[in-house]
């Protein structure tokens, strides 16, 4: 048996935020399911599929039933779905008649796909929020440096002078085209799911569409046409995580390179307690960025795997649209974690202008900046076109 | 040493078309390359950079110049960029003073990632032409099955009914979703590449984004800033093909299990020398869903690759970027394939009205087909809106 | 502030065992850190590094140190490492002069390494366990039936006739030959860490060899050179787990698509609650199979990120091992719930010789196994060799 | 139609040997597929299963048959199968009764996965060569420099003092294990594939496990079961492969880094012609690594979908295998391009002992190597013994 102290928050937790944790916590995952039942007895009756006080019995079962994760999540091993355990208990707790109209016209991946886009909407937030800490702060770092210049280099040999400004202007340009892409892919495909065990919406009397309709605004996601084995809008919210973690991984490495004690052109901020060597009292590590290169390690993997389990079966597919899930969570962990990581290095970078002047004397190729300051001010004045 | 009887295509041409093949051909890239190079010197002309005889040496030069691929590779190969040994014969063969001008304020990576975004922009114009194909046909099977009772089943079992039209149509919005990513990532991503030697666009006289402008209108290109550490457009491009691979996937994964001999609800259609086994002369294959599902088991890896390589070192990075070009290719050579094969199949799915019946009454569960035929014409009209 | 209610059991054991989430565990984690400690403190007593009777404080405040995983986790998250924290907590608790001994030696990295391959450990055994009732099971099945004629199907058609047993005795090679690797992988790989801040054993006297053969005696590993930033075993240790998984999805996928309701030849064995939908009474879903499929899907892309994370850097890397640990957790993870299943279904599976010998008949090609029983012979006496 | 002149050399060669290109090139894929089919018919008439002369017309036929590539494989495209194409051929060439005898017993797989196991089996031999060329070169440097103390870095700052030699010798000791692990799969998976139509041996005369045997012996392969959809020998192979691949990149990532202007400890031997700039003629560019780093960023993602393929249907699959041949060919093109690379770096490394010197004093922070020179001694004895 499955207990509650079965937690994995060692490894789970260094590599997210606490609010992260919160969004795809069992406690969330249960509250969104029953707020799926809700809004659809709701809905049905507003079209006259169940009658009002049926509607609001299970509406008030939903508010109020108490569920133990732990046990749920046996059940729901067992019985291969969330659904059957979850509106078993519902049911019971309805009671009498209106028992048979809870979960009416729905099917397991209704529930479950519902609640993945409920959590990617709030999880989204979270992750753009701190995408634009990033941004901002970047930006007024990539101004202060327009016409600072320093070494640039390239296959990790000193090349050409550079603005340091203007290596700061891209990672804020490549964080903010990944922060670009991760909205729209929300806003595009965040969409209830609601087709019923075949997809045909069938056991809705012909208003499957307005029930749909109603329950998206409820709930506060899109709407469209079921969606069970065309499962691109996962695809694409994942990809656009891996994007938005592969460019702070960017700004991650290079920040980690410049601060090699060799170069020391710039560091992570001091923060009590952070970046500690449990052998190495005199040591200061880029935890940040330590953060959020594991991170980048283990996006593709996870974006392959849903780009992997697009061809499903027919009407809904055998394991791929189950694998998605716990992946897609993952994936919106890892971008928390490594947004929150580099939107604080970005508010706090310590950069040594006498080190940038000495690293550049050194490559004794002189200070021609080029069209640098000008290809900063573009990006700037791009981001907050 | 390497010669041009080194030919790979009995691995490459099975997977893909002779179109995309020679889309990115050594013929086409050395031509692309060639073309960068012309058009910098013109454009440098046009801002006075380089004075316009010497332009107009240099635009001659790469018309008429004649490069051996397989010796070029072998150069390319010791030089590790394929622009040291393509300019030195553009040198040789323009001669005299005008040879410094040669790729004036250009950089290896310019003239790679130029050439790879013509090649996109080419490649994706012949994948979206097939793409297109393949919905257009759909549309007219989903319609045309809008009403027809078939089973639907889900996780591989029989379940409900459904129209037989609702499965075409689904095919259809998936491919649409991907086209529609596809064509867009391609117009915002496909941009010339012109940032000098460490991006700062140096020694050019203040006049970068000008030539960088000019340049860009002659390839046919977007353009920007430089871009040689931010990543995130060829990312976007090469998801996006793994999606259109996944959608095609879909198709070619059900059309196989409708086609399996206890089934037998459509299949692909006949086609002289197709599908042959060369053990068994009464067997006929799916051979058209072998090349998309053979491309959908490849893609999500090649697409990984790419977000890999997004946390790219400083200012032009070490192997990430030189990682993309080949993986890229191959995407566009595997959705080729696979639209090609598919838009095939849609346009001459060969569909068994008795042997659908057949199938549903034996499930035994009636003909209700739900709300199928108003979602099927929803997603029709959502793809011609 | 994370909470011990973050559980996120709803996602995480549906797809594993009970037995392999506890493995995992924050509890079995803490444990195997502060057995690390112990083992390093009394081995250290022992080449003389540290007095006996420190080392025994030591290891008694190891045996009683109660720590909550929450707060823990919260503090590893902050510092970059699970290790400071606790040393930190493990310090205080001796006191005294002894807490300086606390963790002489040692570095975050061999606490951390080393608690992963105690789990690795503990972990493969479970697999290996329910690999082994898979294959016994099996190799039962294929026996009796080696001479059973059924048709062959090759390209999703029907072919010719093998034996029924032919099909699982493959299956049961294919799970075979991924235990051996898996078992021979963990044997040669799941060895202590034990290198110090940078790999060079410094701090100990020159006896590191001796009290990492010590320490590795007591916990049960094996023992060699530091490993830091060598990380071949750990790749190996997951592409043999996603190899597993891969071959017992191999079985999954042929027991689907056998279960189907046009095909019949095979199926799940019927589970109390188990396989279910919570909008079809009359169905019953291949259960198991989608466990095993959905693992198959996502083990790929976990297997890619360990591999892409073997370029380390210098003597311990930045991100890459930290990405490691909850990617090897998570493959085991898959690989127990995977085992499982198919073990429960290669146990109990139901064969339905009606369904087989219709089929064959149907295709009208006759019942020519050839040599499939001396082929089913061999591969049962290769595996019990 | 596709023609010779579609080569794409210039995206091939950089990343791998021209060696390596022959192997996989068109006319050794002819060559072992017509090697297979005169072995077969060679062993069949050593068993009887057709009469001596034909065989030998079989034989003299293969022997002499001239094929363009590029007809074959726009042929093969069609087809779905190289061996249809190619029988044809030979069929038309034999003539007469005995072309009824070609191919006798086969199928397309048969051909195609012995093709691939003869091609792996040399392109080994080829990796292998360089691997071992890297650790010998590699002992040697290691133990010169196995008492030089040099600053360690962990996570990319100064740590404590090591060995210069010791992380050279962890550098050896991966890629000896990668290697090692390499020779073994290849040992153990690189077996004919003789299986029928449908896996079965069919058409044989009960003879198939002695007609496998000894084409077995006349082509060089193991023996043992069909395998058509039992693809772990595949993924063992080409996990093999990105592990070496892997383990050569963590060598390439620390030569990188030690080549940095600013550390200076070490650099590429200089070769004329390799790694100048475009546009700065004063650069030295990392070259090999640059070549083993853009290695290291495919290799994950192609050893992914060797995995994602393993659940393959029935009895032979569609679409799995079929996307394995090109995927192990392009890990064996980059392995050779690696294992070339940096066996030349490791033959030639530019070691500067006074930057390495005035590097640890600028740690301050000692000279105490600890266990570093035993830690090395132990590991060349580990790769010697």
């Amino acid at each position: 048996m499955t207990d509650s102290r079965m937690t994995d928050l060692l490894r789970t937790r260094p590599v997210t935020t606490p609010a992260m944790l919160a969004v795809f916590s069992d406690r969330a995952t249960i509250a969104h399911a029953l707020a799926f039942e809700s809004a659809l007895a709701r809905a049905q009756a507003g079209t006259g599929v169940i009658p009002p006080n049926v509607a609001q019995a299970i509406a008030d079962a939903c508010a109020t039933l108490n569920i133990d994760p732990a046990e749920l999540a046996d059940e729901a091993a067992l019985a291969g779905t969330l659904a059957i355990p979850l509106v078993a208990r519902l049911r019971a707790a309805v009671g009498g008649e209106a028992a048979a109209a809870v979960h009416k016209g729905a099917t397991s991946q209704d529930v479950a796909d519902t609640v993945l886009m409920l959590q990617a909407r709030a999880a989204a937030d979270l992750v753009l929020a701190d995408l634009a800490r990033a941004t901002v702060a970047l930006a007024d770092l990539a101004a202060q440096h327009a016409e600072t210049p320093a070494i640039g280099r390239t296959l990790l040999q000193d090349a050409l002078p550079v603005a340091f400004g203007l290596r700061i202007a891209h990672w804020m340009a490549g964080i903010e085209d990944a922060a670009t892409r991760l909205r729209r892919d929300v806003a595009d495909h965040a969409l209830l799911q609601l087709g019923g065990a075949a997809g045909s919406r069938a056991g809705l009397n012909g208003t499957g569409e307005a029930v749909a309709a109603h329950m998206a605004h409820m709930l506060g996601l899109g709407t469209g046409a079921p969606w069970h084995a065309r499962r691109i809008g996962v695809a694409a919210i994942g990809t656009s995580l891996a994007m938005a973690i592969g460019a702070l991984g960017k700004m991650a490495r290079d920040v980690a390179l410049l601060s090699q004690n060799a170069v020391g052109e710039a560091r992570e901020p001091a923060v009590a307690g952070r970046g500690g060597s449990s052998a190495m009292a005199h040591k200061r590590n880029p935890t940040g960025c330590q953060v959020a290169l594991s991170a980048a390690t283990r996006a593709p993997g996870l974006a392959a795997s849903l780009l992997g389990g697009l061809p499903q079966e027919e009407e809904r597919g055998l394991g791929g649209w189950q694998a998605e899930t716990p992946v897609l969570a993952d994936l919106f962990l890892l971008a928390a974690g490594s947004a929150a990581a580099m939107a604080d290095i970005a508010e706090g970078l310590e950069i040594d202008a006498p080190a940038i002047a000495r690293n550049l004397a050194a490559a004794g190729i002189g200070t021609d900046i080029g069209d640098s300051a000008a290809i900063v001010r573009a990006l700037i004045t791009r981001q907050q076109g």
